[in-house]
């Protein structure tokens, strides 16, 4: 599933707003005459973008698995576009089994904004030491206690988390690209990720505060939530890893 | 000036719709308390994007020149964002002196369309052959009669034109760029030089057509008119060139 999230209150059903699950329900529900409720590997935020999701649910359609995502994208906005379809076993839940996911959050930074990419990057025009913000981001790679990293506002308890990969880079047109892959993520963690590497690109913090931050165990010794328009959802790999 | 055309009827004032041209000189009106009227150098159409357009005008402000585009950015509309100012020689005319223009035309070429791109690319799902439309591009350098290249609206007699670079690559995002600079370009020339150079990424056109559809000089020989959604303004060198 790709999607700009720009004109939906996120991915999963809520009174307040039109959410990508609830239009995705509604379509499918149309389209194969029985009623069809998805369920999704990444409930992104307000606001947040995606080009690879997952959205699973059960259907006795006789539509081939694979033309599904063609019919159901006459039907979608041009702001949800199905990449692809297929079958998966019965059993499967997206969000139960091992899988590795990634996200990217995007800062255009420089002295003054573009239009074109306002909707898709966080405009920020302190200038921003990468390479001190690559060092501060390896210091999340492998298994911590992200509770420093999670909203207050959750309410999982478990808050080990695994991080497999995160890289910052800065592309020739001014956009700092934090790209960060992990088998789970709390309750707006990247972002939170994305605010404290940001405080580290400006001087705020040094690299090694990043160890620091997770030891305390508490929202308020990292960095602000960053916002949700800089977040792409990138992509989802399933299956147990070697 | 950047901008988004996406919501506006172009650049230059009309009575059916608002412009780009409009919002400008309202707004630099109001901020400088004098009725002012930009000279534009890219009169570009109807949702056709600008990273780097040029606008001049005269003013008694003494607000510094290089200032004014914070001002001015501060009154603007989202879409819309001065990159910079400064002052000119007072008889300096952004469209009568010699400068290079470079434009991009930009085609997301995949299967399934994506959602962040929909503004920014013309979605073109038929597999383009980039190198083809490379040796194609290659026809186009130098001083032609461009009138094949030119809307029938026009009415400008005189159509020869000067492209001094075009190049077409496809990025690892499946965009694939068009990249063309010339001393001017004649109505809708960008959008029918893509159109053609798409028509030979199809196999309709074989790359030495461009040769023939030059010396016709009829629009009828070249391909169709690009949509205007595709094409940025990226820049204006001005000087005298070597």
């Amino acid at each position: 599933m790709a999607y700009d999230g720009t004109a939906y209150c996120g991915w999963q059903v809520q009174p307040s707003g039109i959410t990508i699950e609830e239009v995705l329900n509604r379509e499918l529900s149309k389209l194969l005459g029985e009623e069809i409720q998805v369920i999704g590997a990444s409930r992104t935020d307000s606001g947040v973008h995606s080009l690879g999701n997952v959205a699973v649910f059960d259907t006795r359609t006789r539509i081939p698995p694979g033309k599904l995502c063609y019919a159901l994208n006459q039907r979608l906005p041009e702001d949800i576009v199905v990449q692809s379809s297929c079958e998966v076993a019965g059993d499967f839940h997206p969000r139960r089994c091992y899988s590795e996911k990634t996200y990217e959050y995007r800062i255009l930074n420089r002295q003054i904004p573009l239009p074109t990419l306002r909707k898709y990057t966080y405009f920020y025009y302190r200038s921003l030491d990468v390479a001190k913000m690559q060092q501060a981001a390896s210091f999340f790679l492998g298994e911590h206690d992200f509770k420093s990293f999670c909203s207050v506002k959750t309410t999982v308890e478990d808050t080990v988390r695994t991080v497999l990969s995160c890289t910052v880079e800065r592309t020739k047109d001014d956009v700092v690209v934090i790209c960060v892959t992990g088998t789970g993520f709390l309750y707006n963690m990247v972002r939170i990720m994305a605010g404290t590497l940001i405080q580290v690109g400006i001087g705020e913090l040094e690299p090694d505060d990043i160890a620091k931050i997770l030891a305390k165990r508490e929202r308020s010794a990292a960095g602000p939530t960053a916002p949700a328009h800089g977040l792409t959802m990138i992509g989802i790999a399933y299956g147990q890893p070697f």
